[in-house]
Parts: structure tokens; sequence; C-alpha cells
């Protein structure tokens, strides 16, 4: 009976971004998808409609960003049955959680920092713990590695700003956390990437907040599917060549 | 009657490093010096040792670095009777505080984040809304400046590295805490500065673990007094000119 | 009468490294490739050995790396006569070219200084002018760019070194270069990346330079063909998401 | 018979801004003065003025800064007579030349970054050569020093921008060659240090360039004579805390 590689992405929001368009994806590319967040309705409709479409996920909601809560979602998923036959071993790990907040620094309260630190930075401390202690025990894949661990950064996350006290504090530990990682488990053959995602990306909320010419400008956002794509191609990258950290951006963008 | 410039120090350790060298140098300097840390004996010591000198210090004991104690502490320093004749204007404030952990990363506990991200993060913000809500009462003085804010930072706010994921975590947030308040309220004539610390301190406990050699050594350590001098030269730059970040190591450190 | 699109690299050593894996790997995707370098015998090796494999290239050696010299190779691959039908659109260009000197700086001579800032900086900007110019011509293709300029960065490009300054000054000078031209000319759809890459790579040479054990463990070197599927990646980003830097090292690399 | 210290700077425009203002300080501070520029008339003048103010300055123009050119000054200062009695001994060498140009990338010439990165980069190396050289026959001062070499960096020396590709080439190449120089020399006792000037810095020429209110704000522009006090204080350090970079930038500046 074959393993089956599987995904596991926290932070899907309301389906339309990031961690939804990298589920999709690693679907498509034959992975078991877990995934992972605080909104149960959101999680539900998203397993739904990949598995609609012939892939395979599941949902597995969070009550809150807490380190005991994150980190035993692993053992959520590893007691989970899948429909399809055989077990399942967890490849690539996905974290697009994390909350933001925008303020001048004396409106930022006691409780903005706590979220941003908690939800940024603690929680993806457990959830490298649980995708790390599951690669441990995989073989190497033909491509010489045991998994790959994913971050999703921004550009709070080397450079802080006159609204960004909160949001950069979580962003900036989150990138080292990464590097972190990536220094001491890449003698272990696990991957551990970072993308800092430098500008607007087009979400269901976009038309809204942004209007129409931003929408339909693809010059001047980021696609969620390409930034996934960006995450399959880190996957991808064999043992001689890792990539620690990118950037990524719409072609027109000002920076 | 006159006011005088006040030095508030968070972090002073047993007394023997950056926190009580700049406490020192800046009581001789003519300020006031308020000094925080959760040891009250240390502080005790320190203070009178400070008084004895000719100074002026007063002692602040914080129970811990939650963001209500360290942000409280602001309230005791304006409510202090100095024996002194004269108001206060606080002038200066550094944030030496902050605990270090080293450890492989599969041994960091859920208690050692937290711990460094309260007393790297949470409590920075505190104490950089207290002296920040305080400077802003202030004239400019003869430089251009309503009050300089110092932070010290590690090789770690920079550079995550194999054993230093939670201490990294909370040392880059810190910078980028500074990084957003320096360009935010540089506008409003507040200067806020980074400190690099880029090698071992020499302090009381050196001896004991570091070794005769080192100690003797003035080419591979950093004396806590030249970092104070480093904090005062900070403090002392003039609008036109002002530091966000500056390294400090020893003439032979390899780096 | 179709258009075939055109691929340009220069520096491709003895053709055994990531030059010569990248005009492989381009060619196997359907690229005219057009080779640009000093050794003329190395040269027409590399192209023999692509076009017995079904490709398409020609070599274009250049006297020196001066300023006039690199320039004019554009001249010369826009007049080549290839011997297939259609036209050429160059799409991508490689610069790859580039010698390093690793001395204490005491030794190093204002020959070497010159050498470093001429084959690293002065042959670059060359090389990027005749490729943006050609790129400018160009309609949008279907990912939404003109054209992708691709530089091979080093360790060297963001840290000096003991026995770097020369080798460091130039690759400091090449990335600073990338990202001006990164932020200039993103607004008109064309793409500019900068690869730092960080470790050894697998050559001819390496046996003996490096020894066997190197040379068979695939963690602890790049190998040049995975070096160019990272620029075919970068390539392939469509204008939402493009990467202006990413790093590369090999899995237990050091760093 | 004593040893007088000298200082020497390269750079000093028409005496109006950084170099010339350093030049002042450091005769004030009692250092022999080397004024270095290709500049005949300026470089007399400001000797001129340091001379009856009671300093010791002497010109030494040089016909361009090709590296022979700007290496050969460092032989006529050592061969100069000067008026007071008692040898000099070279402590401080200030690299404050580099000319600069912003223009589109289509229109840089090719005599543009032949420029760029000799003034820039070439010769600051020839420079640096004749300072620790020089240097190396110091013995250690009262700090633990043999001697300080100060670059004068920009913006561009951390950030290409859209008009800044060739002079940004040569200011990052130059903030290559001082981390290489720190890490190198650190270890005999020679302070390297870079500094970042991110700003517009107050000259004669600022009236008809920046306008009035520019002039008169003293938040919005670099005053030259600060920024020769920040060198001061690098030189001032001693071996226990040297700081290789700072930023300076004034207190109303966005970043």
């Amino acid at each position: 009976m074959s393993t089956r590689p599987l995904f596991v992405v926290a932070g899907i929001g309301n389906g339309s971004g990031t961690g939804a368009a990298a589920a999709r994806l690693f679907a498509q590319k034959g992975y078991r998808v877990a995934l992972v967040a605080r909104n149960a309705d959101h999680l539900k409709r998203l397993a739904g409609e990949i598995n609609d479409a012939g892939g395979e996920a599941a949902a597995f909601p969070v009550e809150n960003y807490s380190y005991g809560a994150t980190l035993s979602v692993f053992d959520n998923i590893a007691a989970h049955k899948w429909s399809s036959a055989g077990s399942s071993s967890l490849r690539v790990a996905l974290w697009n959680a994390g909350s933001g907040v925008w303020k001048p620094f004396l409106e930022v309260t006691d409780k903005d920092i706590e979220t941003s630190l908690q939800t940024n930075v603690t929680a993806a401390f457990a959830f490298s713990r649980g995708a790390i202690l599951a690669f441990k025990q995989n073989e190497l894949d033909e491509r010489g590695k045991r998994g790959t661990l994913l971050f999703t950064g921004a550009t709070a996350a080397i450079r802080g700003n006159v609204t960004t006290s909160a949001f950069a504090a979580g962003k900036f530990g989150l990138r080292a956390l990464s590097q972190s990682l990536a220094k001491e488990f890449g003698k272990e053959n696990i991957h551990v990437s970072h993308a800092i995602i430098d500008g607007g990306i087009l979400t269901d909320r976009s038309l809204s907040t942004r209007g129409e010419a931003w929408v339909n400008n693809a010059d001047v956002r980021l696609d969620a599917n390409s930034i996934a794509k960006s995450y399959l191609y880190l996957v991808e990258q064999d043992r001689s060549a890792w990539t620690w950290e990118l950037d990524l951006r719409p072609a027109h963008e000002k920076w």
C-alpha cells in the first residue's frame, strides 16, 4: 500500500488568497491537503471544493493560534482517516497565517501586540515544531529532501515603517525563525524557505477595497496562484540548490 | 526652579553590564537616573552606589515584564520625589532588558518563546510608549530633540542561527519596533536608535564563564563603559545627523 | 514566418558550469542560444554540443569584457543567420561572466581591481544595455513580459570578507546594478533578477580542487543544472509575482 | 621631539561640505591635516583658512583619481615638511571623494560608469592601501588603535534605485571594500568605518539648488559639521567597541 504525500497549510482566509491557492495547486499535484484555519466554514467550503475537483482535502479548524492549539493540529492530521487508501507522509508545510494591524504607534494596544506576536510568531513556532518532527520521520525523497517548510512573509519582515510597529515586530520575528530553522535543519535535509510578498494580493475583497482599475491590471497586484507556483518551485528544488529567501512583487510595483 | 534631565534605563542585570554602565555615565553627566529591573536588591545597590558618588538615582522595581507592569513604571517615575529640588524632564530612555536562550529548536519550549517575546518585544512596546508619551511633553532641547530612545540589540537582531530561534525572534522583533519608531517619531524630533552589540561583554560573571585570558584581553570583549559612551554619543547627536543603527564589536571579533 | 525566442548567456567557462548548463536547458526549451565568452574554443565546443543534441546555438566570442566589446556582441547576434527559418526575439539574457580573486588586501594589485570592476561591473552594464534595448522592441509575451535579465551573483555580493575586497567590490556593484534595473524597468515589463550563489559549484575542475568526497556528496555542492532550473523558473514567473533576488545553496551548507 | 597625529582627507569639494568640515574639526583637535582633492585652488584656500585659524594644514592636489595618482599622495604627505616641529604619524584617513551621476540607465554612458567606478572604488582601494600601510607602522594609541579609516557612504550604498545604476554600483563597491577591510584589519587594531549619509547636506550650493526654506530648516538637511563630529566619535571609540557602520540622516527625513 503506497504512501501519499501530504501538504499542510495554515491560514486560508476566506479561500481566495495565498493559502487556498497553494492548497488547490498542491492538490492538483497529487498531495493530500490538510487545511488549517480558525474559520471552520471557510475550511469546510475549501475542502469541499478541492474534493469536488478530484483532490483530497480535509479541514482541521483551530480554536485559536495559541502554541498548544496550533501544535495539536498535527496530532489531528496524523489521526485523520483519509478516504483513499494508503498512509500519508507530511512533505510540505506552509505557514500562511498571521494577522496584521496598521496603526500609528500610540494607537497600538497591548492586545494588538499580543495578537501580532501570537499569530505571527508563537503559532509559527508550534507549526514549525509539528512539521519538523513529522519531516524527521521521512526518508529522503528523489530530490534529497525530508520535507519543505514554507513561510509567507511580507515587506514588513524586512522594513519597519510608520504604521507597522506591531505587524513588523511579528513579521521580523517570523523571518528570524525561518532563518534559524533553515540553518539548523538544512543539515538534516529539511528545506526551510521564506517568501517576502511585497505588494497587494488580488482576493475576493480587492474589488471593494482597491477598485476595479487595480483588480483588472495584472501588472500591479499579486495573483495568489502565482505565489502558489513559487511555493511549488521551492518544494521542487533539489538538495544542491535551495533557496531560503525570495521576494515576490508585481511588475509595476514601486519599491 | 529648574528642570533636571532624567534618564531611565530598564535592564541592569547585577550591576556590572551595559545598563548599569549607562546609568553611571548619565548620572555623571548630570542626569537624574531612574533604574528599572526585576531584581530589587540589584537596583537598590546600584542606586546607592550612584547616590554615594554624588549622582541622583532611584530604584523602580518591576514585578515582571508584562505590558502593564512595564508601562506603569513611568507613572511611578513621574510620581517620585527626588531629593534635590526641581522637576524632572525625561530626556533619555534606554531599553536594555530582554532575555536570551540558546537552544536547539526542538528543545525550545512554549515558555521559552513566551519569555523571549514578552521580555524582548512586548515590554519594549510598553517601555517605548511610556518614553514617547513623556518625550512629547518636552520642548526641543538645544540639539533640536525632545528625547532619545535607545535600544540594546544583538547579533541575533540581524541574523538567525542554529541555536537562536527564540532569541532571534525576539531581537528581530525589537529591531522592527525601533525602526518603525525611528521613522514615525523622527518628524516629532524624537530620536530612536538601535545598537547591535556583536560580541561578548565583560561582566562580573565573565571570569568564571570565559576565563582569564578573555577577561584580560581588551581586544576581544566589549567593555560596558564603552557601550555606554556610544549611547551618550547618540544622545548628543543634533537634529541634522541622527543615527538609527550602529554596530559595536571588539577590535578582534571575527564576523 | 514565426519568431523564435532567443537566449543569450555571457560567461560559459569551460562548458561545465552555470552558464553552459543554462544554455543547454534553454536550448531544450526551444530557445535559440547565443553563447558569449572570451575563449572561442570552449564556445565552439559547447555550441557544437547543443546543435548536435538538436538545439540551435551559435558562438559569439568577445575579445575582452570592455564596455565596447561587450555591447557589440548584441549587434553580432542581431546580424547572425540562424540555420532554421524565422527571426529571433531576444527574450532572456543571463550575465554569468565576471572573475574573482581571493587575496589579502595588501596583495591586491591595481590590475586585480581593474579586472574585477571591468568583468563584474562595466561589462555587465554593457550587457544590460544590449539586452534591455532588445527587450524594449518586444511585445509582451503570454506572461506579461518583454524579457528577463538574469545576473549570477555570489555570497560576495552581500558580504565583504577578509580576502574578498576586490571580488566583493565587483559583486556588490553588480548587485546594485541589478536592483537599479529591476526598479527602473519593471514598469516596462522587463524582469530583472539576481541570484546569490552561496556555495561551491560542481564543475570539471572540482575533482582536482575539492576531492572525491565533495564531488560525490550531493548535499554539499551546487549542481549547475539546478541553478539553471532556477533561472528557468525566474523566466517563467508571470508579471504578477516577480522575484528580484533569491539565494541558492546546498542543503548542508553552513551559512 | 614629539610625534603629531596626522589626519588625511580626500574629497573636499569647494570647502563647504563634509570633507572640509572634518578637516576643520580634526585640525582643532590637534591633528595635522593633509588635504587631498583635484581642485588645487579649493585645497589652497581651505589649507589657508585652517592655518589662519591656528591649525596646521597642507594641500596635496591629485591630478585625477587613478590608482597610481591616488596612492602617490601618501608619498607626498610623508615627504612633506610641516612648519611646526616634530614628525607625523598618520592616525586617521577619511575617504570622502567619489562622484555621483543620477540618470536613467539608458542615458548612462561608458564614461559615466568608468568615472563612478574609478572615483568611488578604484581610488578608494589606493587610498586604503596608503592609509593601511601607514597605520601598520604605528604603535597602538591609548585607545588600542593603530589608525582609523573612514569612508563616506550614501543611501546608494545600500539601495539601488531608478536613476542610480552607475552611482550605486560605485557606492555598493565602496561599502564592500570597507567591510572587507574592517574584517581583515580589525585583528591588527586598525578600525575601518563606513557612514551611510542618508539625506541632503547643507553646502554653499544649497541655497540655489534647494531653496531658502530647506536651507533654514535644521530638521531636513545634514550639517557637514555634525557629520564631522560623528567621524570624530568613531575615531575616539576604544578597541572594545568599534562601529563598522552607522547611518546619519536629518530628524525629519522620510526613509
